[in-house]
């Protein structure tokens, strides 16, 4: 929440639903990496919330035992700049009680952005998505783990983003890798 | 060693010499997800090589078994994305090892540019070094682990490049995104 931050940008990291190796919708587990790395990231580009939703309630009590480690417990005063990272997550049973949450916090429901590996009609450019941005409104950045998020779930959003393309057909990034990049595409200076 | 790539940028992952958080130099243990986000994000932009470097023999062992896995075993069956990332991989006693087994591969010694959170007097831009890119001389891209690369180590390179700024003063990224973003900025498509 820092107040050098213009934009009104959160990021959602979505375990269900999202689909395995052969097109199946599932809840996949949470990763402690995922975490830490993409709160780390969130913290250093100014993005105001990081939401982790995972419906499994084994899951949701497994990352807040990590969350309270990192922030109220012996790894915050070991690692300060690590808590103030992670004391941006929040853990959410759905995406639809993550929108509620933003909502609540900003006086109006977020405009949907989803993230995918594969090129998608109508994709919003980084520059045209940057340019957005700017206005006052919120967006909730989403992204998939396992194989991506679900089909209908890209479809019940208000836009997608291009595809991240790098030199060639190779495509296959971590999802720490997408988030940190799009990112950096969207709030970082560009020099 | 794609055809599409004009570059002949290799990256190293520096595990000696690097400092610890008391600022003590230190060898850090290799992290398993280091081999696996950075092999994709540089098998995605082309990169040429990625170099491990551990002066550790029972971490080049547990490397070389994890690299086997997913290059020879069951690992590379099951997931041939994961292969052609992880094949990149090439794990070296020494940065002088690394430096030798590019000037084997390219006939010539690449220059050397060193990474930092923290700004360095005469440190190249990601325009700059974009630029130089372009020229048909090999580069070797290091970053370091723990709390960073030592001093000395540092002050040995041909050049080092601008730190990544978010928004405002917090600076704590992983090495996994800071590759990511780096590796963007230098090689991705700006659009």
């Amino acid at each position: 929440m820092t107040g050098l931050s213009v934009n009104r940008l959160y990021v959602a990291l979505v375990h269900y639903p999202v689909t395995d190796k052969n097109g199946e919708t599932i809840a996949s587990a949470v990763t402690n990496l995922d975490l830490h790395d993409i709160a780390r990231v969130c913290r250093t580009y100014g993005v105001r919330g990081y939401y982790v939703i995972t419906p499994l309630a084994d899951q949701t009590v497994l990352v807040n035992r990590i969350l309270d480690h990192w922030t109220l417990g012996a790894g915050g005063k070991y690692n300060p700049a690590r808590r103030q990272a992670l004391e941006r997550i929040r853990v959410k049973t759905t995406f639809v009680d993550a929108l509620a949450d933003i909502a609540d916090l900003e006086g109006r429901r977020p405009k949907t952005v989803v993230t995918s590996a594969r090129r998608r009609a109508g994709s919003l450019s980084y520059t045209r998505l940057r340019g957005l941005l700017m206005e006052p409104v919120p967006y909730l950045l989403t992204f998939g783990t396992a194989w991506g998020l679900s089909e209908p779930f890209m479809g019940d959003a208000d836009f997608s983003l291009d595809p991240l393309v790098g030199a060639g057909t190779y495509n296959h990034l971590s999802v720490r890798s997408a988030v940190s990049i799009i990112l950096d595409r969207l709030l970082g200076d560009r020099n």
